[in-house]
């Protein structure tokens, strides 16, 4: 079985969820620029958004890049992947619209915790039918950020009752360790 | 005529449906876990559609990964599939919002019988112009799968008016059905 | 200039507003069978949008399967045509909230009128660039279908200030037109 | 690294933004012409922005005709410039809605010059990677139009606070100079 079509679908939906989003930004009715002003936290969490699907997004492409062949189980658990980043429109307004507040920063690490964990289901199913050896194998590694960013997520979900603001914080820090260059795979890739 | 084009369409539609499905969740406005409460019912038949939709989407890929060529009438009769796949948010919003009433539960089974006869009449129509002996003709097979669906399906919409949630265990019956590992096509295919 | 990338984009922005019609579609907040009656007429009206816009990606599917290769006009015009598409979910929804009032059946015509144009620009645009014994050309032909579908529009527009169902029959007959199989393409295609 | 996926994903949301735009355009509830004269000036910013993502479109699909390869970097440089894009949809309803006030002119006006620097981010990290002779090169040349863009949308923002129409005019132009037939790409990609 062809990963053509699988990467195909998967850029389609997470080129929708990413530019979906922006409809929670509803558009204000004011002229003047204290319009703007509530829109702000709403805008704020999209731009996170944006970046953790970005992430995603290039992640997956560098990761399928290295794929060699796929089977159902992966087609399964790509559309778990699909489903947890499906639901980010929906927390980015609910925790944009309401400033911040505990309990939407929490749901939104839920999100964020479970698309983690369906993208490191993800990574297990595709290197059980791919050798030790593969390039893919390889490039995975230790996966020291997917790790890492798992442990954050469990750690800021209680956090957001405490301050949500920390979580906050926590959330940009997994996303700036994601942001710093990782060429892991683009090493591999090119040997 | 080549296919490619038919499956990068069908990916697209099928990409939109499942993302847009979740703009039905309305974002609420309480900060509290109590707010979550009314959009429960919501989500629940969100992700009994998301599967659905990723069904459709995993069958449609084994099946036009066994098709050879296309013409005109499998257009439309892909087409016709896709038509009842895209009511599948109206009906999910419809079926949650009012969380789980009979009618709506039996508008949503009409839907997803639609959707599977538009499936049966596609697969009728690849059939007609591919050898008896193709690869499709033999991955299909009887289609136990499909006929066990639309009996269901057909016992489903009149229990809604017994008691719906009845109807909402069959669906998940159908779904589970489908998504027990189905090697047809795959056992087929590495041959 | 290889017309991969504007089948591709074409069939992304169709499968847009393709599905995102369905959106005007409100889900209705009763539970019984009662409480879809308001919806009626936008489901027919969006039954109306999709067999058009399934049209459209037919033609344009077939069309561009017989084009050689693309100019920076041809871009455009394409463009051209997919904005007058993208006003097909507005005009669905006006048509279908007003129970197929004068002016937005009217209105509807006309954004059926300029896609049609914007279709036959397409054509003289792509023709102009293809030799006049090329399969494009040979498969365009007079294009009888194109030029009648363009002269009920004009009809059926004012049409709608005497009696609205009159146009919205002539609608039903310019789909019924172009759903009547046009082997053009494909016999030619097949030689 | 190829380009095919990052194109797709483009592409991808490129036509989600452009089509749900037209979202902003709420259908009105009266069945006489005056009922469209509210939506008359989203439907002029809409069209304004249809132009300009198609710009865009047409844009990037003439550089990475001529790209060869792409790294990490251009990913997020592309993922920068999508950022940008996904804004039109806010802006657009937001000045057609208050009928071209001050404020959202010059917030259009902000996010078409944030699109303007994110495009030009692209062609420098993707020229980093390209030699001085390559086609890329030598296609993006001095990039004339992307500068006086730039220029304009300086001067258009603070205008907009003097009198927003000639902001508006002066985004007019800019579309025109970029519709104004450019055959850097074309001339080069045919000899």
């Amino acid at each position: 079985m062809t990963k053509g079509r699988l990467e195909a679908f998967s850029d389609g939906v997470i080129a929708v969820i990413i530019t979906i989003m922006v409809l929670e930004m509803k558009v204000p009715h004011g002229v003047d620029a204290a319009a703007l002003r509530p829109v702000i936290p709403v805008f704020l969490s999209y731009v996170l958004s944006f970046v953790f699907i970005g992430i995603y997004w290039n992640n997956h492409h560098h990761m399928f890049h290295a794929v060699h062949h796929v089977n159902g189980a992966v087609l399964w658990a790509n559309l778990h992947l699909l489903f947890w980043l499906s639901l980010a429109p929906f927390v980015t307004g609910w925790m944009g619209e309401n400033h911040f507040a505990a309990v939407p920063v929490a749901g939104y690490g839920s999100v964020l915790l479970g698309a983690a964990c369906a993208y490191f289901i993800l990574t297990r199913v595709l290197l059980r039918i791919h050798a030790r050896d593969s390039t893919l194998a390889k490039a995975l590694g230790r996966d020291f950020k997917g790790k890492i960013s798992v442990l954050i997520y469990v750690a800021a979900i209680p956090l957001a009752f405490v301050q949500p603001y920390i979580s906050c914080a926590l959330y940009v820090i997994v996303a700036a360790i994601w942001l710093y260059p990782d060429r892991r795979f683009e090493t591999l890739l090119m040997q």
